[in-house]
């Protein structure tokens, strides 16, 4: 098969690779119809050290299953199927507790002998824990937005939660990517009165507008703040999403919340440790977040996604063939690309 | 009067000031009966610069209301209260949401003219927003239990909130001062199912497990995230309450704390930023906390003081005179005592 492997900063290629197949008795494998490239993707793509071996990509996908082990009860052949960014075994203590990414037995695709998702087929493990049946064809015009499901969408979601968006609450966006724009989404699903969107390309800010932003700031740093700050009376935000990772952005998000407000993190941070400590505490502001347990959170939005309530499939801008994915890559590390659908 | 005033690291002494009286229709002059000195007062003590002037002292007391301004309601003349160690007016949209630490018309004790609690009378403003009454005459015998209301039991109520305790949960107290032993007390009276207490004073780990500790680590740094580890299958505590605010027990109850669970830091920080802000990140770990909003708490822990159910004035190992307040803060100071009461 055709799949998708990095083998340092800026090399991504596109190999003939050993079709997968069963392993464990609790294996699916999923023929491939649409994946999608991450924000999370660019770091390596920036950062990784060459490597002679490569390192299979892609971790969002809608698949159809095409064989499934003994043990595999919840899927079968045929069925078509999104996967969260990891996969998990659904029993655990932690599964049980909706936190899928601290799986005792779960793993990331492209690891450890499991395939990327950026690729025409998949072995997944721990199938029953992790894939959800479609209630659709694999062509379906929904398609971008129910692959949003697989990371971006629920990481949003994410953000929302543990920034403690609830009906009435003032809630800040940090980061006008896609994951940014998901969690407009999330925040206007969840009741927020009013959502600031911080963004400096025009496009994607017009877009958070479009899902829900009821502000836009362009500026940075400590200019952002004071507009923030202007915006609120001078509070802040109850809920901060930061949707970035980077140092300044994290420092904003900090900046921005409310004395008694929640920060809730799904960039990646840059840093080890978290500024601003002293002031977080005096203001009793809560840090919180992480990668998003994207698992516990499809069968939530799927309603929403089916129905056309929500519609983040509008994040990805370019389609892209499997052969097109190291230009994909480019695009979205150049941002000339907001997210790069790959349809197989 | 009689009060306390610090000029410097080391040099505390008590003074003869001038009697407080009404300055604001919202103010009440309250007549000291009880007052404690909190570890917090340490910090002073060990690192304030030398001042010609001089700084009032203290902020957590007991005492009956001498007079009150013309725009006072809930309390009067005669009435025993108790304060939370900040004043705050009970109605700005903080107060409110519960968070009276950020009351947009309150202040500390011992600042901008207002008296130290360390002394034989305060003026408090706000008054009303700030006091509540006891129904108990002022020297009742759960007046040391009443008097942790001000700061330490609250504080401790705090850290478990914020640390998200509850029933079922497996809860860590860092730190055996007494704002760690009421942690313990919160924690259980929260429903923990199971309580480790880290600390290393053997007469004060022993009132943790009188206070409901399942479990003593007296181990520190990495020995002990190794001996909690051991103790929660591997898998950490829930909930972390931090009662020290040092590098090292910040670092420890981040370590200690499970994956998706919560530090709730109530130890006012010692660096500017919080570290293994990416472990954190990864694991889904929630930080929160800061200075607790005694005044939210007090009419919910009031009952259980009275009915016995707490018995946090045990925290007190000693009663001084107001003139043996300087000799209280070099006890404390060396850990030859747990925590002062000043009986006036």
């Amino acid at each position: 098969m055709r799949a998708t492997v990095m083998y340092g900063a800026g090399d991504v290629r596109v190999e003939t690779v050993p079709d997968p197949g069963l392993i464990e008795a609790t294996d699916a494998v999923v023929r491939v119809t649409r994946a999608a490239i991450c924000g999370s993707d660019l770091w390596p793509y920036n950062q990784m050290e060459h490597t002679e071996t490569g390192r299979p990509m892609g971790h969002e996908f809608i698949g159809v299953v095409e064989d499934a082990g003994d043990e595999v009860r919840t899927v079968k052949a045929g069925d078509l199927v999104v996967t969260p960014f990891l996969w998990s075994d659904g029993t655990c203590v932690f599964c049980r507790e909706g936190l899928h990414t601290a799986c005792l037995h779960g793993g990331r695709y492209g690891l450890d002998g499991v395939d990327g998702g950026q690729g025409e087929a998949v072995r997944v493990p721990q199938a029953d824990g992790t894939l959800v049946v479609l209630p659709v064809g694999p062509d379906d015009e929904l398609m971008p937005s129910l692959l949003t499901l697989s990371d971006v969408m629920a990481t949003g979601h994410y953000a929302a939660l543990s920034a403690r968006v609830g009906p009435g609450k003032t809630v800040a966006v940090v980061g006008d990517g896609a994951v940014g724009l998901c969690g407009v989404i999330a925040a206007r699903r969840l009741g927020a009165e009013r959502i600031i969107t911080l963004g400096r390309h025009a496009g994607r800010t017009a877009l958070a507008e479009e899902f829900g932003a009821t502000d836009v700031v362009s500026e940075r740093g400590d200019e952002a703040v004071e507009r923030v700050r202007e915006l609120t009376d001078g509070l802040g935000a109850h809920s901060v999403l930061e949707c970035v990772g980077h140092d300044e952005s994290t420092v904003t998000a900090l900046e921005i919340a409310r004395a008694g407000g929640a920060v809730g993190r799904v960039g990646v941070p840059q840093s080890e440790s978290i500024p601003h400590g002293v002031e977080t505490f005096f203001n009793n502001v809560t840090v919180a977040g992480g990668p998003a347990p994207a698992r516990a959170y499809i069968e939530e939005l799927l309603p929403d996604v089916l129905e056309g309530t929500i519609e983040p499939g509008r994040v990805f801008d370019r389609v892209a063939s499997i052969d097109e994915v190291p230009d994909g890559y480019r695009a979205m590390n150049e941002r000339e690309a907001l997210k790069v659908m790959i349809d197989f």
